[in-house]
C-alpha cells in the first residue's frame, strides 16, 4: 500500500532514495497520516503542511547527531514515523502510547522536549552553541518555528541573543500563516507583506519616484531606470528584513511543498557559517482537502472520521452519565451574556479564541475582543492596562499557557489590586495532550499570591456565576475550570452573585468529612453513590474558593469530624489540601487529615479518567480512600 | 538654592516656564537629585539620564490625564519629584517613605505600578486601547522604556500586538545603550548601528556600487547621483527600520539632553495617529562626571558619597555583628573555582553579570559566561539546551525575575530532567527596592515542581559546597539564597558533596523544636542565644533541602517534639512551612506546628531587618514565639 514507506524505518534508509523520489515518499507519507489520524484522533492540519520540510531535513542532515527542534512539536508527527516510530504512530497520545509531542524519552531523534510555544530557538540556541564549546564544528542545529510561536516573546529572546552568538544555528520560519485560529499582529502582516511582494511593490513605487524626479535633468532611458530599480529593490530587501535586524541572513521566502528544491536549499546552506533565517511558506492541511479550506477545524480531531467526506465518525462508546456542555461553551456563552449588559467587559485571549469559546464573544463585540497572538505575558499585563483605565477584562489563557504570566499576575495585576479576571481553562489533567499541557500546578501558584481572589466551579452552573461574581468583584479575580464537558445540562439560569470566601455543604453524613474543589466534587459525588450501598455517608463540602477559605465552614468541619479527606485536579505540594493544612495548624486542630490529588510526577497522556485513576482522585480511589479511613 | 525648582510643585506649575527657562530647570532638578541621593542611597545614573526628556514629557502632556508609563521606574526619580513628591523626595526607599519606583497607590500620576523591566509597552497599549474604547480621543498615552527592557520579549509581544491596533500610543526609546551591565544582544548592534549611522553609510557604498555599475552607460554628474543617493538612503532607513516591520511609525533619533527640541517634537507628535516610536538618545549618569565615567559602578548606589570626590562615606552605624562577605560573591567566586576545574561548565545570566557576580568568572572564561540581555524566559531554556548538549550551565537570576522564567523551569528543565543549576540570589525579602522586587514567593513556586531539588543555604560555606553538590547531582537543581552578607567570614573551605535530602541538627535541647531553612537559621541562632538567658534550649534544625524532604530527621523530630516551629523567609502560603505540614499530614503526625515566614500581603520597602521585623520573623519574634509556644 506503501511501496516506498513500507522500507522506510529510520532517516538511513530515507537516504537511499533518489531526491526524484521524495515527492512519491511525500505523498505516502501524507496519504499515512491521513488514513491513521482518520482513526485515531491528533493533531492534523500542521503536520500535513509540513512533510515536505521534514522529508527534505531528514534527507540532507544526519539526524539524530544533527539536531532538529520542532517549536510546539504538533507539526512533528512525520519526523515521528520517519524515525522509527512508524509502526507505534496509532498508539500516539493513548495511555502509554506515544507521546502527543517530541519527547527526548521517547526517541534519541527528539533533541528536545516540546508541547508550549515559542521555545525552539532558544533551546535549539543552547544546543548550537554547546555544539562549538565542545568542538562539534561538523554538527548542526536546527529549529523549526510556525510563524504562530513567532510571536512569543521567547521567541524574539531567541533571536535577539542568537544574533550575537557565532553559532551555526539555522531557523526554518514554517509561515502558514495561522497558528490554530488565523495568526494576529504585526509580525503577521509584515510576513504576509514580504510573501505577497507588497514591500517590493511599494519600494518599487517609491524608488520610481525618487528616480522620477531626476528623470528630467537627465538622459536616461526606461531600461536604464528598471535596472537601476532592480538593483536597488534587492539592497533594500536585504536591508529592510526584520530579521536581518537581529544579525540573521535572512533566505527565502520558498516554497515549502517542493521537496526537492528544498533539500537542495537545505544542502547549500550548510555551509553557511553563523545565524540564519530560512523562510518557507506552507500549506496548513495541505493534501487533504477538509483540512485545507478549514484550517482551524482541522487544527486537531477530535473523533475518527470518514476520509471521502470529511465526516465525524462517532465511534465513541455509549456514555450512561448525562453530559452537559463543554465548559469553555460555558465560559463563551455567559462572556457573551455579560457583555450584552455592560460595555465596559472586554476580552483578551492569547491565539486562542476558538479554544476559549471567546469567538463566542468576538462574532458579536468584535471591536472588544483582543487576540493578542501567542503572547501569555502580555496578554496579562494588557489586561492590567485596561483594568487600570476602568475596563473589566476577562483574560481567557488555559492553566498550563498562564505559567507563562506567573510573573505579571504577581507583579501587574495583584501588587496594584487590578481587577482583572483570570479564567484558566483546560485546568487539571487534560488528558490526550499529555505531560507538557497538564494543568496540574495553578492552585498551587495561584494561591500564595496576595490579593487574588482564587475560585474554581463544581459544575457549569457554578461557573457561569463565579463569572458573575467576579465582574462584581472588582479585585483580581482568578477562576480555574477543566477541559471537556461537566454533568449538568441545565446551567443556564438566572445569574447568582456567590459570597466570596463561601463554600456549601453538598451531602451531610457523619464520620468522615470529603472536602472538594472544583470538578473533581463530580468524583466525589460518584464515590458517594458508590459508598451508599455499603451504607457509609460521609458529608460533602465543596469549597468553591481556595483563597479566600471559607474559615467559618471549617471551623466547623474540623469541630464535627476528625478524619477529613481533601479531593482536587491539582499537584498535592502546595495545593488545596496544603490550604486546609495550613488551616488546621494555624488554629492547632488535630484531625488526620488524606489529601487525594495529583501526586509529585509528571503526568504522560491517556483519557482524563485514566488519569484520574493513575492519581488516585477518581471516584473508586475516593471511594476506598474512604473505606481505608473508617478504618483507621 | 533651586530658584525655578523650588517654585515647582507639580506639572501647572512646570507648564507656566517659558520654554527657554526649561534647561535651567533641569540643571537644578538634577543637582537636587545628586545632592538628595549622595545623601540617600538610591537608583542614580538612569535617573540623571531622563531629566531633560521627563521635564519636556510634564511640559507637553496634560498628566496626569495623559497617562505615562516609565519601564522598570528606576529612571523615575525627576518624575516624582514634579508631581508633588519633591518634598518626601529624602524618604525615598526607606521604611514607609516614598517607593523605589512608581506606584499607582502612590501617586494618580504614576500610571502603572512598575519595578520589573519590559512591562511598559503592555501595559500603555491597555492603556490607550482602552482610552479608544472609552471615547476619550484626547487622551495620550505614553511608555518610556530603555533599550535594555527591550530586549525582554514581552516588550516585543507588546510591540507585535501594538502594531495592529489603532490605538494612539507613543513608545518612546530611551536608548542609552546599557542596562545595568552593557547592554548584549542584536537589537542592541542594531541601535548602535542606527545611532552611529553606519546602516546609512553602508547603504550609502552598496547604492554607489549599483549606481557605478551603470555610470558608464549613461551620462551623468556626480551631483545627480548624490541626489539619488540621498533620496533612495532616505527610502531605505524608514523602510529598513525594525520597529517599521512592526507597524510603528519610527522617528529620531534625537538628542535626549535637548530639552527644547524634545518639547517641539512631542508637541508636533501629539498629532500623529497610530503606534509611533520615538528614538531618543541619552546618556546613562548625564551631568554627573563620576556617573558618566562609570555607568555599571553608579546605577544604584550603596551609601552616601561626596559630591565632589566621588568618594563613599560610610555613615552607617557600626555593626557589631561579624559580617562574611556578600552571597553573591561567594557563588562569583566559587563558580570560577568550579568552572577552573571542569570545562563543562558554563555560566548564564540575564543581563546581572555584576549584580549575580558572574563576571567574575566572565573575566577569564569569557567564551563560557553568557549574558543573554534582559531574557529570563530564554535565559533557562538556553541553559536547558547546553544542558541537553552535557554542559553543566549555572543560571544566575534574581528570585524576583526568576517568576518569569516559572513555565521554562517546569517544562523546559524538570520535565526533560536537564541538569541546569538555577541560582536564585536575593530570595526572601530584600530591602530598599521593596514590593516589586521581594523573593517573596521562590520556594512555594519551585516545590511543587516534580524532578526539582530545592535546596537554601543556612550560610556562605553551605553556599559553596551546596554548588558543588548540584555541579555533582546531574539533575535539575535550584539554590536559593538572600541579597546581602552573611555571617560567616571563614567560608572558603575545602569542597565537601553534601547528601542531597539531609538536614542537620544545629543546636540539641527540649520540649520545642525550630526547624528553619536558609538564611533565616542566622535569626533562630540569635533567638536561641537570647533564649539561653532564660534557660530556654530549644532544638534547632537546619533542613538545607525544601526537596526532597529529609524525612529521616523530620520522623525524629516528630517522635521527640510535639511542639515545632517553622522559619522561612519565603511565603507562608504553600512554602517551606506547608511542606512541613503536608509530611506531618501523610504520616499522621499530631505535633503543634506554628509557621513563621512572610504574611499574605505584599510586603512595602524597608531595611531587610525592618521588614524580618514587620514578617514576624527576626530574632525577638522567634524568642517570643517559642515562649508563647511553651505557654501552650
Amino acid at each position: 500500500m506503501y511501496p516506498l514507506l513500507d522500507n522506510i524505518n529510520n532517516p538511513s534508509d530515507l537516504k537511499k532514495l533518489s531526491k526524484d523520489r521524495l515527492p512519491e515518499l511525500c505523498n505516502e507519507l501524507r496519504q499515512f497520516i491521513i488514513e491513521v489520524i482518520s482513526r485515531h484522533p491528533g493533531h492534523f492540519a500542521a503536520t500535513l503542511g509540513v512533510v515536505e520540510l521534514t522529508v527534505a531535513l531528514h534527507y540532507v542532515y544526519n539526524t539524530p547527531y544533527d539536531q532538529i527542534v520542532f517549536d510546539v512539536g504538533h507539526q512533528a508527527y512525520a519526523h515521528k514515523i520517519l524515525t522509527g516510530r512508524k509502526q507505534m504512530f496509532e498508539t500516539l497520545r493513548s495511555f502509554h502510547g506515544l507521546s502527543p509531542f517530541p519527547n527526548r524519552d521517547e526517541s534519541e531523534y527528539d533533541a528536545f522536549t516540546v508541547g508550549h510555544a515559542s521555545t525552539s530557538i532558544s533551546a535549539a540556541l543552547g544546543l548550537a552553541v554547546a555544539a562549538k564549546l565542545l568542538k562539534r564544528e561538523d554538527q548542526h542545529v536546527i529549529s523549526v518555528i510556525g510563524d504562530g510561536s513567532m510571536t512569543g516573546g521567547m521567541a524574539f529572546e531567541g533571536l535577539n541573543n542568537a544574533g550575537i552568538q557565532k553559532s551555526n544555528l539555522l531557523v526554518i520560519l514554517n509561515d502558514n500563516h495561522i497558528a490554530i485560529d488565523p495568526n494576529q499582529g504585526a509580525l503577521n502582516n509584515y510576513l504576509l507583506d514580504i510573501t505577497t511582494s507588497k514591500t517590493y511593490n511599494r519600494v518599487k513605487n517609491d524608488v520610481w519616484n525618487v528616480l522620477g524626479k531626476f528623470n528630467r535633468l537627465v538622459p536616461s532611458t526606461r531600461d536604464f531606470l528598471v535596472k537601476v530599480e532592480n538593483g536597488i529593490k534587492y539592497i533594500v530587501m536585504k536591508r529592510s528584513n526584520l530579521f536581518s535586524g537581529f544579525g540573521f541572513r535572512y533566505f527565502g521566502p520558498v516554497d515549502g511543498h517542493d521537496v526537492v528544491h528544498l533539500s537542495e536549499i537545505l544542502t547549500e546552506m550548510k555551509n553557511i557559517k553563523g545565524p540564519k533565517l530560512l523562510h518557507v511558506i506552507t500549506k496548513k492541511g495541505k493534501g487533504y482537502k477538509f483540512a485545507e479550506e478549514n484550517q482551524t477545524k482541522w487544527h486537531a480531531t477530535s473523533s475518527a472520521f470518514n476520509i471521502e467526506t470529511g465526516q465525524k465518525l462517532d465511534n465513541s462508546p455509549q456514555q450512561n452519565e448525562i453530559l452537559g456542555p463543554k465548559f469553555q461553551d460555558v465560559f463563551g456563552k455567559t462572556l457573551l451574556t455579560l457583555a450584552e449588559q455592560d460595555s465596559k467587559i472586554v476580552g483578551v485571549t492569547p491565539a486562542m479564541p476558538s479554544g476559549c469559546s471567546m469567538n463566542i464573544m468576538a462574532e458579536k463585540f468584535h471591536d472588544r475582543v483582543f487576540d493578542v497572538g501567542i503572547a501569555e505575558e502580555h496578554a496579562v499585563t494588557f489586561s492590567a492596562g485596561m483594568a487600570a483605565q476602568g475596563l473589566i477584562p476577562f483574560c481567557n489563557i488555559y492553566s498550563t499557557f498562564m505559567q507563562r504570566s506567573y510573573d505579571q499576575i504577581i507583579h501587574d495585576v495583584c501588587l496594584p489590586r487590578l481587577p482583572v479576571i483570570l479564567c484558566l481553562d483546560r485546568a487539571g489533567l487534560v488528558g490526550a495532550d499529555g505531560a507538557t499541557h497538564q494543568g496540574a500546578f495553578d492552585i498551587s501558584y495561584l494561591r500564595h499570591i496576595p490579593n487574588l481572589i482564587v475560585s474554581a466551579p463544581m459544575d457549569e452552573e457554578d461557573l457561569r456565576n463565579l463569572m458573575f461574581t467576579a465582574y462584581k468583584a472588582g479585585k483580581p479575580f482568578s477562576i480555574r475550570y477543566p477541559r471537556g464537558n461537566g454533568h449538568n445540562p441545565d446551567w443556564e439560569k438566572p445569574f447568582q452573585e456567590l459570597k466570596i470566601g463561601k463554600g456549601r455543604q453538598i451531602s451531610e453524613g457523619e464520620n468522615i468529612a470529603i472536602v472538594s474543589i472544583g470538578t473533581a466534587g463530580y468524583e466525589v459525588k460518584c464515590a458517594l453513590k458508590e459508598l451508599k450501598n455499603e451504607n457509609i455517608f460521609p458529608s460533602h463540602y465543596d469549597m468553591r474558593f481556595i483563597k479566600p477559605l471559607d474559615t467559618e465552614l471549617l471551623d466547623k468541619i474540623f469541630q464535627k469530624f476528625n478524619k477529613i479527606i481533601t479531593v482536587e485536579d491539582n499537584c498535592l505540594q502546595g495545593g488545596f489540601g496544603s490550604a486546609i493544612l495550613e488551616y488546621a495548624a494555624d488554629n492547632f486542630y488535630h484531625a488526620k487529615i488524606k489529601r487525594l490529588g495529583i501526586p509529585d510526577k509528571f503526568i504522560e497522556h491517556g483519557t482524563q479518567q485514566d488519569l484520574y485513576r493513575v492519581c488516585g482522585f477518581d471516584q473508586k480511589s475516593i471511594a476506598k480512600t474512604v473505606r481505608e479511613m473508617l478504618s483507621l
